[in-house]
């Protein structure tokens, strides 16, 4: 099971009901932060993420509203006693830039943190997932992400039964690829079990459509895509190398995303019904987030 | 009519109900901000602040929590097309690290912003009020500061019917000092006027109690101070150099303050009941401050 949630959706500027960008996706007890605008602590506590459990954080770029709130965090981290390091990871280029801004006060952080420079590909793997970055195209450099649940063996529950594997008999075969059984004959693994594919979610922002989008983001569960303008202004968003709405829905087409959620709208938009209308003419299952959102993913729902 | 507004009432850490330091002082107006932690922004909109309207912001001193907020609020006001010129106060000496992070991603600021080194004194003039820097005693290099409303000349009404003033010999005589009656007295301008004392208001973290302070705190309409401990951790407040809410009890009494508004608590404390009842032994009239507070004051009532 895969939760994301929504900390922040506004672009640019906050708004009463839109923090500035930070998704945090917890997996297995773990939590990634993909950006973290200002405000982000205070939104993780209002919407249940502990922020102790935040392994990893993932900086796209390094505009003040994608990365401000970092500062506050890992002292607020640093004031709950948390010993475990943490994983920040900027641009390559942009190491200089956020250590000035995790020393500015020199608060006393008991724990470290660790800068890893991002590059296109794996930046990032742990035993149960890796994360990819995907170069994007922005009036900075910035990275979008992919998390990518491991594949996993599973064992074909009826076969199992039939051929009377059970019990211990599981972790044995897991142990030695294969078991013998009581009538005489081996199996081996291969033949009672099948992979079942992990999960991909695409994070991506800030930047205008992008085929290595598209191509990272091919058959995810979940692309998560900037949609700063609707069509009205796409002038806009090609000069400040935005997307508009129907951009982000034509790259989750292009993906053969199964589920697109747009955000970081511009504050010009008193609601998102344009944006999403625009968007549906391009790719049906498109919802705007929102902030406080909870999208559960679990394999065969 | 002088507003105050408690944006953020939390110390060092935000919770799900106190954001991190700030407050707005609303005044024929015009605002000005004192301290500026992580999401005063956002506090601003929520709580019917026109952040355009801030003229300058006093930060009391550089620890993250009570500043890194105005990163994110100047490059809004940029985004708003401010042109004002934006006063912003910080410890003399500070000037290197505020210049940083106001200029953190380069984001294009269309309007001045005047950094300005804070001593003791005064610090601020405006035609209807002035603010007065105060040292205060903390681990670093920290001042708080008194919001003064000037003096006001006033019409004694009754007596000014009485001798036949009325319509535009009130301008004549603010201009000429005196004014020849229509039975041919000459009154001057000191005979029918009074002086109504301008209210003040001191907004003091983060500090040991400090005899500086009831100096220029002396008389305040409201003291507004941290108390970021409870009688039980007074050894905790010695060392990191914060007040405990009966040392700002104490401050209050000794200054003479008309009315005290406690905030800054520390996260241990689940609500403020404690701090409030150790406070109320040596001062009634406190109160804790919450995030959207309003304190209307106004003279004569």
């Amino acid at each position: 099971m895969i939760k994301i949630t929504f900390l922040g959706t506004s672009g640019s500027v906050p708004t009463k009901s839109r923090s500035l960008p930070s998704v945090a996706v917890t997996y297995e007890g773990k939590t990634l932060l993909f950006d973290c605008g200002e405000g982000t602590q205070r939104q993780a506590m209002r919407y249940g993420i502990n922020i102790s459990s935040i392994k990893a954080i993932f900086i796209t770029h390094m505009h003040l509203d994608h990365v401000i709130g970092i500062a506050g965090l890992v002292r607020t981290l640093a004031l709950y006693r948390r010993t475990e390091p943490l994983y920040v990871f900027v641009p390559k280029g942009e190491e200089k830039g956020i250590t000035a801004l995790l020393n500015f006060d020199k608060a006393l952080i008991s724990y470290k943190i660790i800068i890893k420079p991002v590059k296109a590909g794996e930046v990032f793997e742990d035993k149960e997932f890796s994360v990819d970055a995907i170069k994007l195209n922005h009036t900075v450099p910035a990275y979008g992400y992919v998390f990518k649940e491991r594949d996993k063996l599973r064992f074909m529950k009826e076969r199992c039964r039939s051929l009377g594997i059970k019990g211990r008999m599981f972790s044995e075969l897991l142990k030695r690829k294969s078991i013998r059984l009581k009538n005489g004959k081996t199996v081996r693994i291969g033949e009672v079990t099948y992979t079942e594919k992990g999960m991909r979610i695409a994070y991506v922002t800030d930047s205008r459509p992008s085929k290595d989008v598209e191509k990272a983001a091919r058959g995810v569960e979940l692309l998560i895509h900037e949609a700063t303008f609707a069509d009205a202004h796409r002038k806009l968003a090609i000069e400040r190398k935005h997307s508009t709405a129907r951009e982000a829905a034509e790259v989750a087409k292009s993906a053969g995303a199964k589920r697109l959620l747009l955000f970081h709208f511009s504050v010009r938009y008193k609601n998102t019904a344009t944006l999403i209308k625009e968007a549906k003419k391009v790719f049906e299952n498109v919802q705007a987030a929102k902030d406080g959102m909870e999208i559960v993913l679990q394999k065969g729902t």
